[in-house]
């Protein structure tokens, strides 16, 4: 069953989604709200878009154009359905297709920037249960994971462009290691933490391809008050 | 001048200190308080001890066994007299010496916990004005890095003992590589802000002789009020 939700309200965005795959999630919220964006960027990818909420939401905030890859055919009917009927297809271009595969036959250096929330998911036996295999694709690291995104970014970056990914947080070593390695040196992070008094649960992280070493770590980012409702600043960045 | 300072009140203890050489910092009160104790830990090494301001409030929490290392001979003197001054010498021993000579004639694989508040500036010319050889020495990498530090924990500590540093945030992927590199698996981490709102610029972090991955990134640590108070929080650590 595919419904027409509002982007949560989001600048009046419409998207299409199918909660029997995946609903819209915190993370496709805090990515946008991240990412370096500035007058300079001019061409985005976003790796595994989804139902394009990333690629939607990146449009209110830049004239750059953006290019969004989605491996799973019914997942990216409905991200160029949301594309079309936000009248946002000169700006946003959705392509269908194994990114892994994909990047091989492009020109390196071509993207100022690019984003992604990958499956974050490690695969166990136990992770399986009780999923349909399009959550399974989009949630757990079958078909993509974050050492391939950053591998990808090194080649498709130009230089000195940023790779913005949100990911769990316990992943945070694995990902600056692999992003060293690959001469995407992370120079931006924020933590998100479920609520005051509790360790981070979501990592936001931002990588320069050759850039000089030297981190910045923003101020926290709670999403949750006491009550269980999002905090203001959530809600500033769904409004 | 040499004079006797209270350890910041810090439960009756006495510190020689000497305005010239250095002063007590907050970076020696988050340490003791930040690292994992345990009955388990028996021996615990301070590497690069200064007067001593971290290895006494340790005593403090725990019963191990607590080894100083100082290169400087007038500020061992001073651990020295202070140590012995709290009557703590049986529980406290101070070696005046350059941990990377003395590591290298010591056997592996003993202490169970490892501690350092390293020189933190990097060397460069403008770095070296304006200051004593003293301050010089304790506080940039002249003759001790914190790549120097990890190698000679990855010797010393035991299987799955600890290593915890304070040091600079903007060193943080610096950190994290060499520890991996050095098979200290980073486990725990704390970020400390200044103040609500502001970047974080001291960093607390542990990580594990062949520990397995797997990172928790404490709730923020605020050290400030916005009214240039100390917190509560770090008022308790003090007191």
């Amino acid at each position: 069953m595919e419904v027409v939700h509002d982007l949560l309200n989001y600048k009046g965005l419409k998207i299409v989604q199918n909660p029997d795959m995946f609903s819209f999630s915190l993370d496709s919220v805090l990515l946008p709200n991240f990412v370096t964006l500035n007058k300079n960027v001019k061409k985005i990818l976003d790796i595994g878009c989804g139902n394009a909420p990333v690629a939607m939401m990146l449009s209110t905030k830049t004239n750059a154009h953006i290019t969004g890859i989605e491996i799973q055919e019914e997942v990216y009917q409905m991200a160029k359905k949301s594309v079309d009927m936000n009248h946002l297809d000169e700006q946003i271009n959705i392509i269908h297709g194994d990114v892994k595969e994909w990047y091989r036959e492009m020109e390196s250096d071509q993207f100022d920037t690019i984003v992604c929330n990958p499956p974050f998911f490690k695969v166990n036996n136990h992770s399986r249960r009780n999923e349909s295999e399009y959550k399974q694709i989009a949630r757990h690291e079958l078909t993509l994971n974050v050492n391939d995104v950053i591998q990808i970014a090194r080649k498709l970056l130009k230089n000195n462009g940023n790779l913005a990914i949100v990911h769990r947080t316990e992943r945070l070593i694995d990902i600056i290691t692999e992003m060293r390695k690959q001469n995407i040196e992370p120079k931006k992070i924020r933590f998100v933490y479920p609520k005051v008094g509790e360790e981070s649960n979501i990592l936001l992280i931002e990588g320069r391809k050759n850039g000089s070493p030297g981190i910045k770590i923003l101020p926290p980012l709670y999403s949750h008050t006491n009550d269980d409702e999002y905090t203001e600043e959530v809600k500033r960045m769904f409004y």
